[in-house]
């Protein structure tokens, strides 16, 4: 618990007062506290060990920027998730309306955008422009995968007078963001860079939720039902769907407890063996006569001949669990001489391209505007995340320290097996 | 012209007064004109011919069965198609409530549920059951594939005193129902059999809409906007969009008019070369940086290796144009050396597994009814249709004599062409 | 029948050959049996009587306009219906794409635009600003209602240089666009006078679906589901919902079709009494406990105190029959002392907001394209309607002679009375 | 803070081993910290008091009930909400399969089905039957309002042996619950009374979300596009919405943020005058022509004649902010001779009849899961809460002590402000 360090980098001291009109912080050090189980913090104020605690996001009274004098920046890179429009739209306005900048650029095509001599001209984002764009899933900035080097970067965005740099990605485009500020500091340079993370799967370190995460399960329950309807419309029926979540089940998980006709949710925290799924699997056929299998993307990867390659952004290539299990479980009731009907889904793409839904378009607005507070008010090299209902400032090193994961003996995972009846252990 | 034949056979004179309470016919030949165009209609009448016509559906004055002695049954065969259970409710309601049938089966798992060995106990449709299924996709009676031996299935109907058997299927099932017909025939037993065309195509002849079709439509919009976003998201985007459509491609069609952001239709009635193809998508992506396909399952199948296998149903089974394309379009360009992003959805058991929208449970309850009607009128061997805005009895042999086919000619393509603006010639 | 007249009013002469690149007629008399019943026909024409037959909508292969020499405008009046931003994207992108027209201006808030005095400055509708309008409900130009004078409307419509107004709106615009036709014919000016028909009520006579209804039926299911949860979900629960349907009933009919949980359909074609009503009602609630009951908005009208009062578009102002019935019901079981639990919604607004679904966004682009086609062809003084599945001429005068009405004799009604089970007369 | 009481009252020692399967605590008193800012905290206990921590909800190892003994019962009371046949189905099943409960009671139509001399059979929940009723709105035991005597009500509990009674429903259901739990106290009886707080307003102190809110935020989006179609559709158009929120404002902040058509949002928690808002309005009408305002149905009660009036359930009956400000508004204008269209929307029944989406399907399991872990573990008198994304115990009487009310000064009305860009003050 020591070794944790919330301490947010800063560009230097706030000199200019907030034109933000309302809710503005009176301090600068208004904190949460980490944990919120009583023992532990009652243990560490007593062993005189301040318990780790967050700062807050919100509007400062005093600011770094001059807002008349910088212009600012937004990049969205890696896959698509619900959300990123009304994140661009957020940061946008409330730089607009809230502070006065006058002029905001939006970096076509991912950290491409931000290197010059690929020629990517930045679009200027105006408030007509940006206005409808919530409605519309994707980011119309343009994605792609893949770091570029920082000094190109720098070189750019001084060039163009950037203040303040926005960027909206996953692991590997916070890594590059934290090598972005690096190169700034290292130059001396009054160039803030602010992470918004994104990541469907929901699993950055120290923030609760990331944005599109509860669009992802609300559109994920599509999928569900087509499985459960192809299930029941055939003798022996099997729906086999495959949901994002790489490194954590959270997606599966929740969807799990929000359809409740899955039978068996895998996930990668929690092992499992082919006999022990395909034993289970029999047992609910011969008793039901039909089984839907929820499959994180990332489950049983040990069980498949695991290719080892890295995709464009540096992230491990999984193979495939979806099309393994549906061989597999074929392969296996055809040997056995016992006809299944079995059915896969893979939604993937539907669930990333779609708009976010109200939920998560209040929580995208909340985020961007948060960035805005966080980048005016000096904050560098740091993401704004979400804890115990509030939105808080977090290191950028902290976030992509280790994936956030389904605890197997935890809360989520116990109402799983509480809500699908699927044997605790396949193994 | 002349050798269309709409008769429709009959099992024997009506005997009985109609219990039903409202709209009936008062003669038995009300006609619809199949033709509508005026000329085709006025040469005919002048060379004193009988221009094609059809019977209309619906109650009529007198009825061929007792409802109180007769049973009766339906069966759901093929893959899934929205509104299948709005039919079973409508034929199971109409049957109690308007004509006073006590009862009815509900047939297990397709023609095999017909087969007393396979051991498949029917299901009797209760009024409550009944009630709420619409909101179901699927079907809740289970289906299969494949055919099964006529005197046995007619011997189970014989022994469960079925006076009406409602067959809900496509192509095969109608064939099998018409095999039916024909053994109960020979045996010159009072057992008629009405079919209820279901093709998620809508390519059954002398039918200008089948249901589940609009359905199919709406909710292929969801793919369509998928590889939009996807498109867009990222430089030189591909979406490209698989469809249902085996030998016609309507619902590809009516989708591309329906989502304005389709730039290529692909459909099995018009030829096109992977050349032809490659030429107009490279152009459109320099002019444009994006594009939107979307192909019909059987289009281009003189490309791909066509594997001759035939389903368990008697279809041919086609060789997989989406990932044909997917493969070819990727290796070009990367021949090329020119970057592309392309994402390839094929949504088929999303869109099959869907409850009907609203408009199709409107026509799912009319269709229901007006088999209830026909089967009850003593009327066998047929199907019910829908022409020119009204329903109609369709002979079994007429519906399945060939495949409903876009006209390249037509207004459907032209419009097509008009919407996309791909060009008129991909070969 | 024989005194109908389906002959369409021209311009002139066609002098050029059309642009359009795929799908045009050779003649230009291509027609369409009006009725489609076989006797009627036969008798007609054995009488040497030419049946009703009206010209078919499409390109022509020679037009009337020079494409290069005119603008074309739009203007929408009335209320809202779903699809009337499809109607003007497509409209626009036909003029652009198949006819090469160069400027298409969008008149703005109904007819008031076409007066210059009232200083509206029309919109420039581009390419990119209509691409995506099909997502909105509404209509991006705005609306009013009423009529203002034709000679000041076809000034503003020479100096601007317009060659073809579309007008889209129902019977009172219309008969506008008529008035405007006959000034444009006393001057003689080569203008041509295109309407598209909006009537979310689906009542306009010689046409069998106008835009917006699909989409109306679809979102109506809605407030029939709250109706029938909250009639469920208390003892003697009554939902109560009106639907549009000022003179006929169309929505309300279809709605109970596609779901059937309405058990009493109110329209205005098939009067009722209140003691009908009750009585029936009683007997439904003691039996089962709850009741949906769904009226059209020019139901009974007979029955409510009308105040005879005129809106702005000079359509006769109905009472409200959703307030009349709430009251009355309540009044009734009040005065009887036995509980009721009556819940009344009016979901209007709604319905009439929302975007086209996929069913009538491509309905509405061939309804936009065909109406090019005939403005360009030279037709005038007509709208674009529906036939038998095809899309044709009406002359204004024949489209806004009478409403369309529910034949309480016909096969609708009957199936309503059949899905809903109420009595067949309730007078 | 030291006077507050999360003390959880037990009928007794908990003798049996939990049959529950996994995830059960191994104490009794996991405690979650009620406040999480760091300094309060601190200071509490250097002060050596106790911060308030509340009892943290889940499965115990040891129980109280012997399961095989118990009849268990659940009722539903008050307005419809999205979610209670979620809930309904989540404590059947969790009594059924993780404790081996064997008699499952639905009370019909609120506290009066407790009553037995009202004569409403309660219905004995088996597993099919609630299997899908998370598909359906509304509640399937049927609600109603108001108290019923407590004696008479656990006189029929005791008849039918009950050993859990669960009770879904507002402020006056959960105080009908206390009096319940008291009365059996009084009586020494061990029934347990276990509240699920349901309130769609979100307003339960000491629990951050209630089941349903979610939802509501989700189908209002409905509403306000629909008033933001009507608005931008007509000159100066204005679109008003009327939500839920009784005494707080949490619908329609939230609504605010998750679609940003918003332009007024007026609430309970902050006055306003009728001169403050007509004077904003007037201002946005000439600068961008139309406006949508969002009142909660407490806004402004101070404004309008209020008639002191309560309902079944005793609560104030509050006049009608939504007709007064349309009436008000339309007024206005009209004498001030600027023409404006106003639409008034109130959707109510429609948000309230829906199902739950899928977070609050997900929530549902979950608080019925808590809610039956709780009973069996003996604790009564007390509501399933949420804080700090864990499910805790509340007591009743706290739970009801006051209203959660949005803070003028807090993160969420600033952040409706900063979306909105609404004066800060409308008095």
């Amino acid at each position: 618990m020591s070794d944790l360090n919330f301490t947010i980098k800063m560009l230097g001291d706030c000199r200019f007062p907030s034109p933000m009109q309302c809710g503005r912080f009176t301090g600068e050090q208004e904190q949460l506290l980490y944990h919120s189980r009583y023992e532990e913090i009652r243990q560490s104020i007593e062993m005189d060990m301040k318990p780790p605690t967050m700062e807050l996001a919100g509007p400062r009274e005093r600011i770094f920027f001059d807002s008349a004098q910088i212009a600012c920046g937004i990049v969205t890179c890696g896959g698509l998730c619900p959300g990123i429009n009304d994140v661009i739209r957020a940061i946008t306005l409330s730089l607009y309306h809230h502070y006065g900048v006058s002029k905001v650029y939006g970096f076509r095509y991912g950290y491409e955008g931000l290197v010059k001599r690929h020629g990517h001209q930045p679009l200027e984002l105006s408030r007509p422009l940006v206005n409808w764009i919530g409605e519309l899933g994707g980011t119309i900035l343009g994605s792609s995968r893949g770091p570029q080097e920082p000094a190109e970067m720098v070189d750019y965005l001084e060039e163009l007078g950037i203040g303040i740099l926005f960027a909206i990605g996953g692991d590997g485009t916070l890594k590059g963001a934290a090598k972005i500020a690096e190169e700034v500091a290292r130059r001396g340079r009054p160039i803030s860079v602010i992470g918004i993370p994104k990541t469907i799967d929901n699993d950055i370190s120290f923030i609760q939720t990331t944005f599109g995460f509860e669009t992802a399960v609300t559109e994920a329950k599509r999928a569900i039902y087509t499985a459960h309807t192809e299930a029941t419309g055939a003798r022996n029926g099997i729906g086999l769907v495959k949901l994002m979540g790489r490194d954590s089940g959270f997606i599966a998980a929740f969807t799990a407890l929000a359809y409740s006709q899955v039978n068996f949710c895998l996930v990668p925290e929690v092992p499992f063996s082919i006999g022990g799924l395909l034993g289970a699997l029999s047992e609910r056929l011969e008793r039901r006569g039909h089984a839907v299998i929820l499959a994180a993307e990332g489950a049983g990867q040990e069980l498949v001949s695991a290719i080892e390659e890295r995709d464009a952004s540096g992230n491990v290539k999984h193979a495939d669990i979806g099309a393994f299990l549906r061989d597999t479980i074929k392969g296996h009731f055809s040997r056995k001489g016992f006809e299944i009907n079995l059915k896969y889904i893979d939604p993937s793409y539907t669930i990333r391209s779609q708009p976010a839904n109200p939920h998560d378009s209040a929580f995208c607005l909340l985020l961007g505007h948060n960035a805005v507070h966080a980048g005016m008010a000096g904050r560098t090299n740091m993401v704004v995340g979400f804890w115990n209902h509030q939105f808080t400032h977090v290191p950028i090193s902290l976030a992509v320290s280790k994936r956030k994961k389904i605890d197997p003996e935890g809360w989520l995972w116990n109402s799983v097996m509480a809500s699908t009846g699927q044997p605790r252990d396949l193994r």
